[in-house]
């Protein structure tokens, strides 16, 4: 397959620098929009221009939608106002209020002159849903029926609508006064005798969402129910819209991706790494690397404070790396994990004790295999292979004690600290990273120290 | 929606507490299958098998197939050989194969020995499919149409063979030979004028994987071209099967979890995280501790044999931490930025240089500004605040130095390893962690020594 998108691109860029646009037409009529709107990413602006105004109508439309921001406010700016309202009329209402969202005003002005009363209408009210809501994933394009309705009536309504629809594959069933009262699917009609009411063939357990529901918990449900498509209602209960399984991908995407930047203390930002500029790469990964840096300090001063202890015995120093690093992953190892249960719904703040509970004895168990496997490593491999004097069963165990209380540490530090960010509004991915890494490592060296000078006497 | 979900399973829980039957029966039978099956995870295993011989047949499969594997394996056990028969002709070939891929070998016997002859056929075809292909997530249950039919004889097929599919609204054109030649939705053959032929109104520009195709590239094709369903073909282009759109999202579900293990330094577990033992989680994290911690090793050698030098001047040892944790922190950035492109498809080892290049410029631009702020904060904090006489303008040069060196070392070692584990066939988030962070670790420790000795004359 990989092989073949290539070619598809590299065969149009050959075809469009030899100007053969009727064999450019040919060649990719027939492929995937996604898969077009690639060609254009390789292409000038001014060619940009020339190659999409061979293209249908219709396709041309569907292109669009799949092309960068810059691709899409470049055709913009060099279409007509005929052009660009004949693309308009193809555009589904959300993808409509998706492209003008990220428009500078200037081109959102163009695009509002030109598009329909009836498209302005609906953008409008779609662009005041906040961000991350429902609302504003939702399409307003979906079958609308009556439970009155025969099968048939209703087979031939979706003949004579559907072709602006979204999805005819699930028709929503509403009262006189819009209120959702069921759900028919494509098969159920389909399926059922001509003559049945759409009240007899609909499922009326329908679950819906709240147009202000975060956009997050929602795309889990299509994981869960394996749904085609949702129904959004307003808080009467009024159908509004609805979400569409492919919507939801994009979002479950969006906001993995999101999730592992933050984890790794990057600023989350949705364009491709190639495609991103050196200076929005930098922009998205000092922050956090400054706040670190900084952070770093209380671990600075506590060494400070000690160095008479270190002086007495400097091979203290060698393990200083070891335990951090230790610390760190066992306290990445318990917050990611807790990260990712919020994420996906399965742990909540309520969960706080049984989560910490677990983490105790998770803790404990590695803590002491560590604290074993330290004891027994640093006695044959620093005091024995390399016959360092300084290195005695006490230094081996101060550390292995130091580094199985570190462990516990860094488990409960690492699980407790996303419950209570989330608890407290804040972001759990984001809010972990840092304040976990600076406390444990401030732990670990606390306890090192004491634990060194009550063992060792210093 | 949360609430009233809690309120299912309490409700429930109640009734049957109270062994009203009856009305659970009541309460239940219009909730999705996947809310059901949460209320049978909270049962007794006798209290499982009375309240599941309460629902019929058709629901009860479908939430069979939400189950846990342990509740699934304890209901086999149960069922007598009729109502395990029962069953197994109401599930999905493919659901069928993905039970038996988690039970233990008695199990899967009765399951065999029940199961219909086709059933059987199937399931054993299925099973042979190498874990996480599409063969393996494919199902066999598909609409197939011939292209001589007209639209009015396709949808009266669908309405006779339609209620077994797993969807009807992507049919697959296919000739004598079973070859795939074509595709028409529901929505193309509902569209349509009945007398038309599938010939004329089929898509036969078609995007199929082969059996043996990875389930990872496989779903991020869901992602790119929003389809509802995608063909799967043998070596010779003939049609073996489909894979739908809530089985992608559970495979890219499943991928993102483990890619999340992976990159915090856990052995993947499908289990959710409440659900899991303590002994099952301590399994899952205590290797990459214990590897983590050996490696650190070479750190500790790095530091004794510099002993001197920090006895010189202990000050240095202070920032060690810091110069490891920003390393860590930059190296995890490069190396999670690279795991997630590779995971995604946008970056390939072809793009090695292209990156490196990349992560040079940025980690250039990163460092300056740590080696700047780093040497402000240690003259401000260190030498004026805390008047330590031991932090002199050439100790912030050397720590700012050795900064601005790791950072870019890190960056350029995060980036390029997940390439290289990538092109020698390793899974690139797996083996980038430990060999990151000690290699970076390393080279932090070696560089600080050097530009200590050559600036401070030690």
């Amino acid at each position: 397959m990989e092989e073949q998108e290539k070619t598809l691109v590299e065969k149009a860029l050959e075809l469009i620098e030899e100007k053969k646009y009727a064999s450019l037409r040919t060649l990719i009529i027939d492929e995937e929009p996604a898969d077009i709107a690639e060609i254009f990413e390789e292409l000038s602006n001014e060619k940009t221009i020339v190659v999409y105004r061979l293209l249908p109508k219709e396709l041309a439309a569907e292109i669009f939608v799949e092309m960068d921001t810059d691709k899409q406010e470049n055709l913009i700016n060099a279409f007509t106002d005929n052009e660009l309202k004949a693309i308009l009329d193809e555009l589904y209402y959300d993808d409509t209020a998706d492209i003008i969202e990220e428009m500078p005003a200037t081109v959102v002005k163009r695009i509002l002159k030109n598009a329909s009363a009836d498209m302005r209408k609906v953008v409008n009210e779609l662009l005041k849903y906040p961000e991350d809501s429902a609302g504003s994933i939702m399409t307003t394009e979906f079958v609308r029926l009556r439970k009155s309705f025969t099968v048939q009536q209703s087979l031939e309504y979706i003949r004579k609508v559907g072709i602006d629809k979204e999805t005819i594959y699930t028709c929503y069933v509403t009262d006189e006064k819009g209120h959702l009262i069921g759900i028919a699917t494509a098969k159920d009609l389909l399926l059922a005798s001509p003559e049945k009411t759409v009240e007899e063939v609909m499922d009326d357990h329908v679950i819906s969402v709240a147009t202000l529901d975060d956009q997050e918990q929602i795309v889990l449900m299509f994981g869960k129910y394996d749904f085609l498509a949702l129904p959004v209602v307003d808080n009467e209960n009024r159908l509004v819209g609805i979400i569409t399984v492919d919507d939801a991908i994009d979002v479950m995407q969006e906001e993995t991706e999101e999730d592992f930047s933050k984890i790794s203390a990057i600023t989350p930002n949705d364009t491709e790494y190639l495609k991103t500029s050196v200076f929005q790469l930098w922009k998205s990964r000092i922050p956090w690397l400054l706040i670190l840096m900084l952070s770093a300090t209380f671990t600075g001063i506590i060494i400070s404070s000690f160095e008479s202890a270190l002086a007495v015995l400097p091979i203290l120093t060698a393990f200083i790396p070891m335990l951090m690093g230790t610390g760190g992953n066992a306290g990445s190892q318990a917050s990611v994990t807790v990260i990712r249960g919020l994420s996906l719904g399965q742990i909540e703040f309520k969960d706080f004790f049984k989560v910490l509970w677990k983490e105790c004895r998770v803790s404990l168990l590695c803590g002491v295999i560590l604290c074993i496997a330290t004891v027994a490593k640093v006695m044959l491999v620093d005091n024995l292979l390399m016959s360092n004097s300084e290195v005695t069963v006490f230094v081996a165990l101060a550390v292995g004690i130091t580094l199985l209380v570190t462990v516990i540490a860094a488990k409960l530090i690492g699980s407790a600290l996303p419950l209570v960010a989330k608890k407290i509004g804040l972001d759990p991915a984001v809010m972990a990273s840092p304040f976990i890494t600076t406390l444990v490592d401030a732990i670990s060296l606390l306890v090192y120290f004491a634990i060194a000078s009550m063992i060792l006497n210093i």
